[in-house]
């Protein structure tokens, strides 16, 4: 399944693509982020996300669009803008057939970390991991959207079945991961225990 | 001046077009509501609404797009839906190459009535007397479209210089229709009298 998440934005918009097996395993594909200026005018704003996503859907071709499903609650001088970009993108993948996903962030968190209150920094390391990079995606602000990308593809099918410790795929991994961090932290400091 | 203005919505988005000649006249050209059902998807719903407009923008070919400014602070059940409308009606003026205006409703109201704080019905009233129609435009939602082109026309112009006896077109208007509905309140309640 390929899948294109997308991290609305009118500043920064990211856009991640990840193909994921029937195992799991996601691969990365492709990553970016559409920004439009400050200085052009909303519409004209609107307008290059719109042809950057039309761009993108046409690229990649992907199966399905997983978009964050943004809440009114949230910081208000930004949320007018995240509606209007999504509006404009689920249009854009509406008018091609691509079906429309919708995530929260805390679903996204829980689905790759298993931590539904996971940091940026957190579901960042999971994203680079998740993906086999050698180093954290960039565009920095693009790995929200291979999260979502990757979430989605885990939600959709029967991604939450547990394995044989009863933990879900993502929550060993970051499991695997921590204990990883842990490791290397005390190489790096020698003295340091954990409590 | 050919404005076409949008009240957007995502069960109910209002569509008006008028063209408003140098000396203020407004002249209906065309007036719709388009809706979207509940029961489709949130994707499929901007759909329906961003190819209405751009039929509209073939059919109708206005100079300018009026739409309302959406506020985070006003409504917080709709405000999402009307912010991911706005963006998608936004979008298909700006592919078009038709310039986006937005105004507030306060400022529509000011414009259209001389008080920035008037009622639905009022609005209505001065939208019907604007456009020298024998009746309210139906559907009725649409006369906030109808409002929004109106008072887009009148606001780009030197819409504002006073009168000689000091107040606006739009004031004098409003005055005049405030004096003919006492006429007919009147004349249907003989006995009553206005303190």
């Amino acid at each position: 399944m390929r899948v294109l998440g997308v991290d609305p934005g009118l500043t920064r918009c990211g856009l991640g693509v990840v193909d994921v097996a029937p195992n799991r395993t996601a691969t990365l594909v492709g990553v970016g982020v559409v920004g439009s200026s400050h200085e052009l005018l909303l519409d004209a704003r609107l307008l290059v996300i719109a042809d950057a996503v039309d761009q993108w859907l046409e690229a990649f071709r992907p199966d399905v669009l997983a978009i964050e499903r943004v809440f009114a609650q949230t910081n208000l001088s930004t949320v007018m803008g995240v509606a209007q970009v999504s509006g404009v993108v689920m249009v854009a993948a509406a008018r091609r057939g691509i079906p429309v996903a919708m995530h929260t962030p805390s679903e996204v968190k829980a689905a790759v970390t298993g931590n539904g209150r996971a940091d940026k920094a957190s579901v960042t390391a999971m994203v680079t991991r998740l993906l086999r990079l050698s180093e954290a995606p960039r565009p920095a602000d693009a790995a929200d959207a291979l999260a979502l990308a990757i979430a989605h593809a885990w939600r959709s099918g029967n991604a939450f079945s547990p394995d044989k410790q009863g933990t879900t795929a993502a929550q060993q991994l970051w499991r695997d991961a921590e204990t990883k961090a842990r490791v290397t932290k005390n190489k790096e400091k020698p003295g340091a225990t954990w409590s």
